[in-house]
């Protein structure tokens, strides 16, 4: 379980994308005489984006890396905010996107696994490293996932934030389509 | 084994496509400004589907997500039925499906791993969880599967099917062209 | 090590593809509306296919499945016979091969993971399955790897053909181009 | 750690790049006819090149098998020198490399993985060996990595080798934009 106090306050749940919605892997080649990059997306962790709808979450991808792999995801799983800014840059990004959602820094969560990602765990409400983050980066975050990237961390990370806020069953209900459900 | 009475009533056995047919992997890139998609699929599983040939079972691929990828495999191994329909609509097009080929719920067995597969599994004789299925997908299993999906599972759901009602080692037998099997 | 006298009398190395050279595994997708398919090979066992040469051992790479990506590899690889038949006519196909080198059965040895195999084994002078074979096919092997297919069985297989005939330190170091090498 | 030593005098960083930057693994497939070659590479071992920087430590890749992959890959990170050549010619191609950069073999560091890479673990004044290197690679190594290639182990030898100079924190916090860091 989260924190509950910090769990409460999440408007916005911000990911960041290499190594916490992939396994860190980028699969490069030429096409046709073009580059050509593939990344490895998990199914489970796209069903936690839907079963997260209607919670009043926004959910931001923020990344260090431009990939059109990214933004095809993102907008499969109609992820409204998908930033591709230069590492350097996270923080600003992030500050007008809070300044966009009428937010402050304690409202979000977000989830990252290395360096790039430690000038915004100083700053957020909810700090999340996933299993795979670097050691300095699990040090500094508020709760450390057992799932690793691209392999259900999205997911753990999700649920969590529902149970902590006592939401889960009725989300996992409105999935299915039903009125109640226990799992 | 799969309880025996359940095993033999199964004339139709579907799988789920995404964490049973594959291990739950998308590879998304760009390709000559087109999106991209290739999934998993493993040998071993697509051996499995040729041995069952001739046991009077049909198969059926019941997937929450269109993916040209599962399109092409299904065809390859010569899945009749390929449906690929919004997750809230499975159990409709199940229904379908059954009504189609003049069959009860008893009479199907349903490979999935999971919320979208629960629906299914309330209504079908034979409900099999991955072994990489969520938790409350595996609760209500009938059976639990020791590998998980697309490293065996199919493989091993077919062979414990065919184990089951007694029809293994013909079924092997005619596989390899011969008289009689025994592994 | 291999049983010294089989190892001796081998003149024909045989590989079936998918489970040996490769983890299973086929990526399939469309691009540009068409069909298409990737194999994961090893570099290991493309460097072990190097240090074979100069053994008077030929190499054969026998698959049930047609795969231009496995045409692919094995052309990069010198490997002079690429058979792609169907799983049942595997066995008339080597023998064909067979014909063709002036060789017989027991002057060959195959390595193989699935039932498609079994016919080859129960032939070839010195059958060989891969760590991730069927325990079908390990039963009847003369030898099971300690490596999997796609993660060191080829490497594994030619440095132990090698030693077994005693050649294993000429070959490496002729690889170096050195005069002699011991590892 | 690395020999203190050794370490310091470190003024190239050379990196095999199969089984290095990789986890050996090279997929294939025929697009529009076309042969067509993906690697995968590790995004942390990419923010390692950057945490680099600054160091006047130059690095270079050396490959024994030409792949527009590791060019594409290569060029992204800003590695000046990507050699491709052949992997008896790996020798020859570094003495150019060292002639070019005014340095000696024992200014040069090299990570590497198999029996292409021993003749110049020979000469260099720091030979590492990635976790899943042939263990006669490992024999002659001055130090092996705990992570894999493709899985850390490029992020770990230069955390180490930074860390053995006494520069990590400066080049972290030179990342991060600040004046000190402290892991």
């Amino acid at each position: 379980m989260f924190d509950l106090a910090r769990a409460r306050r999440i408007k916005l749940l911000g990911f960041d994308v290499d190594g916490v919605l992939t396994d860190n892997a980028v699969f490069i080649g030429e096409v046709g005489g073009q580059r050509v990059e593939f990344k490895r997306f998990d199914i489970q962790d796209g069903l936690a984006h839907t079963i997260l709808k209607g919670n009043d979450i926004a959910v931001a991808w923020i990344s260090g890396r431009q990939s059109a792999a990214t933004s095809m995801r993102g907008q499969e799983l109609g992820v409204a905010d998908v930033l591709q800014v230069p590492s350097t840059e996270k923080v600003a990004a992030i500050e007008a996107l809070l300044a966009r959602h009428g937010l402050g820094w304690d409202e979000m969560a977000f989830v990252g696994d290395d360096f790039a990602d430690l000038p915004v765990f100083e700053k957020v409400g909810l700090a999340i490293a996933v299993a795979n983050a670097r050691d300095e980066v699990k040090r500094v975050a508020h709760h450390v996932t057992e799932a690793s990237g691209g392999h259900g961390a999205v997911r753990e990370v999700i649920e969590r934030l529902l149970k902590s806020r006592g939401s889960y069953e009725a989300s996992v209900a409105r999935y299915l389509g039903r009125e109640a459900w226990t799992g």
